[in-house]
């Protein structure tokens, strides 16, 4: 296993413009359309339960966030990601602070038996995730990354899908092979909602590119990064740090995230 | 027909500082807000269905936006749209996505049977509603633009409102005269929202010029495009983009619109 | 009474890192999770019944805001609001528009039963408040500032708590002592949901400096005050501003913030 070109990735999101059905919280609605805007894809936000899997249908991609969840919310995630599968629609699921409440706990188990094809979350939250899969695992909040690497790959692979895994080093793995993305910017966790904007890339990268998930999911996380990085250099604190960030993911080239992944990027846990 | 003082608008706007009630979608309340209170206007966002029609009696205009649509308020938009024709209120209609759906064919068919002062959408949007108030009709995604001027002027004469098309050339009609307002930037659809925010602009200028509603809401056009151009020049991506333009909004005087006007605005297809 | 280290309290803020459970209205939502965490704090936005007593039982302050009111969000607040009581957790009422319909005052009226530990507002709303709080008064939009600081300190007395009432002169009382503050800049009226951004900001402050409210609240909004002063020296509008001020605020060190309160802080009206 190598480095793939995700320069190529970015390209064919791009040349396709992915539609991209975006179910997420209040608090990143603004931002997570930006975020698709800039880097070349193109989102729509809309959740009726009368309406949801009709536009799902339309759709080349779903994100799911479950922020700020509440039961019309989750019933129309439910709708939408029933149909995403009934279509062969690639979905995301970001399950915000899964460990935080029961109701958030019980909702991500009947999404995840929906089976998402990314699943992209913090450490905390794959941990939540993995010990709900087992049904009765507690949570660690103090666990060390690598429990929550073994995590990870035992979710990827119980699931069989991409667990993208961020943090100050993020992991993508499908439970076998497993890309480690440096890079980024101590910034990025002092502006709300990047994570979130980040699972909605996730889709757009792999509708554009279906036939290489780990690689494509790989490839938006290292997006992320690298404009991160780039913004980080003329920031002066979190506002103009999420200002340069859209910038920064409008102007990436191909060959500037190919750069990047060269030196940012490895193969390997 | 030539261009009217759209200077004298914006000061009538300015002086008046018009509270707008807007029901608007989740992605673009924020900068909504943000583009009414840059330009010199009053935003309010409400809509329990307890208390929406006392408040809409309150407003010198309504700004309904149908983008993340469901049931509570579909419900508190009529309402809303209701007491605004009661009171003679101004209000203007964004029929995001139209086409999309039923249900939103469905919900704005109510509300055109409420007789919207102006039409604000773009170029799909605007054939879709002329598709749907002629029952039956389809929706043709690759239709011309000289299709759509015809169907915004059939719009707009069946529906005895301002209709107002948005796109590479805007144009804003009453059915039987048009201006035509070029400039703008192409940066502009890389940023969400800024078609949502100018309808909510476009009920500030009607609320503060009620006798001219083609000329004021033509102004409002002008206005985002002028400012739009100007946030061109500095801008490095759609982040930078948006900081310019409010600050371009916030900053462009009577003078700097006619000026814009002069040389962008047609009183002609 | 003499100023108090705002310094000290700030260093207390950023030492804790506060949970601020805040259920706020979809205007501001992505601006009050991005002044929390510039600052220093952590912000969670839920409010689904099923989870809202649950998830506040854990947070270490409370902070809510009626701007986009609606009957499943009444419900949460004062559910979560009980809780807050029950768990001695300190919260923040901001009551948006609170003067403007009936509905407004009656949640109003129900959420100052579960007696919040601050009140933030601007004038008219602390004098709309401090009327219901009678039982029968009436709301006077053109009271004099006089008049409002006479409500302000008449409302803390009777609720037991600190009211901090915002405008061009601030003022933060627990109904016997009184700090003035001033500062700022123009351009804060202009930028949506800066005032929503500062009760969740309150909110932090007293959750960190549990056993001087009157001060900690008072230093909330000197660190508002003193990062807009701070951001208006570059802004050239309002989208600039409210990038500064993010900046400003998470530049903004303890050693500043008493600069400021030396210059711009009374210990009187």
């Amino acid at each position: 296993m190598t480095i793939p070109n995700f320069g190529d990735s970015l390209t064919a999101l791009r040349d396709t413009t992915p539609l991209i059905h975006c179910i997420t919280n209040y608090v990143a609605m603004n931002s997570t359309a930006n975020v698709l805007l800039a880097t070349g894809a193109s989102p729509a936000m809309l959740h009726a339960t009368q309406e949801v899997a009709e536009f799902t249908g339309l759709a080349d991609a779903l994100s799911i966030n479950i922020g700020t969840l509440s039961s019309p919310w989750a019933e129309a995630m439910l709708l939408a990601a029933r149909t995403a599968r009934a279509h062969d629609t690639p979905w995301v699921l970001d399950p915000v602070a899964v460990g935080a409440t029961r109701y958030r706990q019980e909702v991500c188990a009947d999404l995840l038996a929906l089976q998402p094809s990314v699943i992209r979350g913090n450490a905390s939250e794959i941990l939540a995730l993995d010990g709900l899969a087992h049904q009765g695992r507690g949570v660690d909040a103090t666990a060390s990354t690598d429990d929550a690497i073994t995590a990870a790959m035992a979710l990827a692979e119980r699931q069989q899908c991409i667990v993208a895994m961020t943090g100050e080093r993020d992991r993508v793995t499908d439970g076998k092979a497993c890309y480690t993305i440096s890079g980024g910017h101590p910034l990025m966790p002092r502006v709300t909602t990047l994570g979130c904007g980040l699972s909605a890339l996730v889709a757009a990268f792999i509708a554009a590119n279906p036939d290489e998930p780990l690689s494509a999911s790989s490839a938006a996380v290292a997006c992320s990064a690298a404009a991160g990085e780039r913004a980080g250099e003329t920031a002066q604190g979190p506002g103009s740090f999420y200002v340069a960030l859209l910038d920064a993911l409008y102007q990436l080239t191909p060959d500037a995230l190919n750069h990047f992944a060269r030196r940012e990027v490895r193969d390997a846990l």
